[in-house]
C-alpha cells in the first residue's frame, strides 16, 4: 500500500506497536514518528528517553516481550549494586539500555541535540523508520495528586499509577518549541496518525508543544487516531482512570471528545461499535476493526485501516 | 602504635596502598586522607572521581589488583554495548564501578556535597578510615601537550601519558575553597602525610587549593611525605618523567624540592641512601627505608616509619 509520508504522534508500548504494524505494511521508510518526551527525565545524571527507547527497541526487535519494556536479553549488574548502595533503584535501568542513556547524555552534554541523538541511535539500530522527538527543549510532565506533585516516572514507575491525579501540566512547555524536522512531517505527510497512546499523558504533551495543535486542527481531515481505550478499558496502563479522573468519559467516546477539532477518524474496537453512531454525531468519522495488536494477524488489520 | 589523628594528602594508587598499611598499624578511625578532585571529570553525565574511588575500593579490599584500577570481579556489558553505539568507551567503567557514579550523580544532583557523598558510599564500604576531598568545589588538572590541552583523563587514561607535557593547570583552583572537614583535620593532625602519589598531578592540586598550602608550611615540623620515585623511576604512572618535563630532577631530591619549605620529612627508598645527604642539606630530615608497597611486610615497615 502506497500512502506516501506517514506522521504518527507516539507515546510508548502503544505507539510502537502501531509503528511496528505500519512498517509491515508500507514503507517504513515513509513513515515518522513525533515522540512525546515530556516523560523524559534526568537521573543519575542521565538523559532517559523513555518513549523514544520504547520505540527505537520495539522497532529494531529488541524490545522484551517479557517484561513490557527494555530490552530483551537484558542484566541488571549495575542497577543491583545500586540498589545494594541505597541509590533509587526503583526506575530500573539495565545494563544494555544504560549504554544507550550513557551515550544520549555525552552527546547530549557536547551540544548535540535529542533530535540528532535520536538519528544516531536509530542508525546504529538500523532502524528504517524516522524519530523525531517533538521538541529539543526540555519538557516535565508533572501529576498533582492525593500524594503531592509526582514527576511522570514518579507517577508511572514508582507509584504504579495506582494514586489519584487532580491535573496534569506539561512544565516548560510554553517556552518550548517543535523542531524544524517535527513542523516539516506534519506539514508535508499524507497522513497524521495518532498512536493508541494515552491521550492526557502520552500524546498531550505533543500537542502542547506551540504549533503543533494549530498544524493538527488545520490538517483535521489527515488526522487519524486509534482509540486507546476498548470497553472502557486501556490495554495498559492508566489511560482509563485518567480519562475519569481529569473529567472525561473513560471510554472511546471520551477519547472522542478528547480529540474534538483535531481529528477527522477515529479507530475504534469491534467491542465497541455500539458508540460508533454517537461519536459520529460529532462530525467524526469512525472505522470499526480489532485494535488490539497481541496478534499479529490483527496488528497488520489495524494498520491497514490506519492507511485505507 | 598510638600518634592519633593522621591526615594522609593523597592521590590514587600509591595513597591507596599507604593507607591500607597505615591502617594495619595504626587506628584506622584515627586516619584522615585529604584527596584529590583534580581529576575527578564528568563523563556520560556521570561525575566520577578516581582517586576517592580508587582509595575506597583499596580499603575495602574490593580494588582489582589485576588490572590496576577499578573492582575485582568486574563485568563489563554496559561498556561493551556503549561501545558497539559508537560512545566514548576509553575510559572503562565496569558495571559495578558504574553504580558508585550513578549514586554519586544522583546525590549531587539533589545537592549533596561531595564530601557528604563520600561518606555515605565510605559507610556502604564500611570504611573506618575518613576520605575527604579536599574541596567540594569544581577543579580539573588540565594538560598543555604536544598534541593540545587534554583533561587529566585525556592525558592519562586516552594517551596513556604518553605525550610530552609542556605545563599542568588545575582550573578554577583560584575560586575553590577546602571544606571545613579539611581544614579542621589539617589543623588538628599530629602528623600530615604526603602519600607517594604523583607530586605534579596528584598531590600539587591539593597543595593549590587556596588555604591548604599555607597550613602545610606553617606546619612543616609534622609533615611527612613519602617519595613516589626510586632509583629515578616511579613505579606507577608518570611521575618521573613529568618531574623532568616540568624541571625538576627525576629523582627523590626531585621530590625533595618539590616540597621544599611544606615537609619536614622525606621517607626515601634504601635504593636511593646516597641521595640522602644532599637532601639533609637543604634541612629536611630523610628516612630511608623500603618504600615498595608491593609485600605486605615492606608496606607494613613503611607505614611504621611514616607513623615513628
Amino acid at each position: 500500500m502506497v500512502l506516501g509520508v506517514i506522521t504518527v504522534l507516539s507515546g510508548g508500548v502503544g505507539a510502537a506497536r502501531l509503528l511496528k504494524a505500519l512498517s509491515d505494511e508500507t514503507d517504513p521508510s515513509e513513515l515518522t514518528a513525533v515522540v512525546n518526551v515530556g516523560d523524559d527525565m534526568v537521573l543519575h545524571g542521565l538523559t532517559i528517553c523513555p518513549d523514544l527507547d520504547t520505540i527505537a527497541y520495539t522497532l529494531a526487535g529488541l524490545n522484551n516481550d517479557d517484561l513490557g519494556w527494555g530490552l530483551a536479553g537484558e542484566t541488571w549488574r549495575v542497577m543491583d549494586e545500586l540498589d545494594a548502595l541505597g541509590g533509587e533503584a526503583w526506575f530500573r535501568l539495565g545494563d544494555r539500555d544504560l549504554a544507550t542513556h550513557l551515550y544520549r547524555s555525552q552527546r547530549l552534554s557536547e551540544g548535540a541535540t535529542k533530535t540528532q541523538v535520536t538519528a544516531e541511535l536509530g542508525r546504529h539500530l538500523k532502524l528504517r523508520v524516522r524519530l523525531l522527538p517533538v521538541t529539543d527543549d526540555s519538557i516535565a510532565t508533572v501529576f498533582d495528586t492525593e500524594v503531592g506533585e509526582l514527576s511522570f516516572q514518579e507517577y508511572f514507575v514508582k507509584h504504579r499509577h495506582g494514586v489519584v491525579a487532580r491535573s496534569v501540566t506539561v512544565r516548560g512547555v510554553e517556552q518550548s518549541s517543535p523542531s524544524p524536522e517535527v513542523i516539516d512531517a506534519l506539514e508535508r505527510s499524507e497522513r497524521i496518525v495518532i498512536a493508541p497512546s494515552n491521550p492526557l499523558i502520552s500524546i498531550d504533551p505533543i500537542l502542547q508543544v506551540p504549533g503543533v495543535r494549530d498544524i493538527i486542527t488545520r490538517r483535521r481531515d489527515d488526522v487519524v487516531a486509534v482509540s486507546p481505550i476498548i470497553n472502557g478499558v486501556a490495554l495498559k496502563g492508566p489511560a482509563d482512570r485518567l480519562l475519569g479522573e481529569l473529567g472525561y468519559e473513560a471510554s472511546c467516546v471520551g477519547v472522542a471528545n478528547f480529540y474534538d477539532g483535531l481529528i477527522g477518524t477515529l479507530i475504534i474496537d469491534e467491542a465497541d461499535a455500539r458508540h460508533a453512531p454517537s461519536i459520529e454525531a460529532t462530525g467524526i468519522r469512525v472505522i470499526v476493526t480489532t485494535t488490539i495488536m497481541a496478534e499479529r494477524e490483527n496488528a497488520r488489520r489495524l494498520a491497514r485501516a490506519v492507511l485505507a
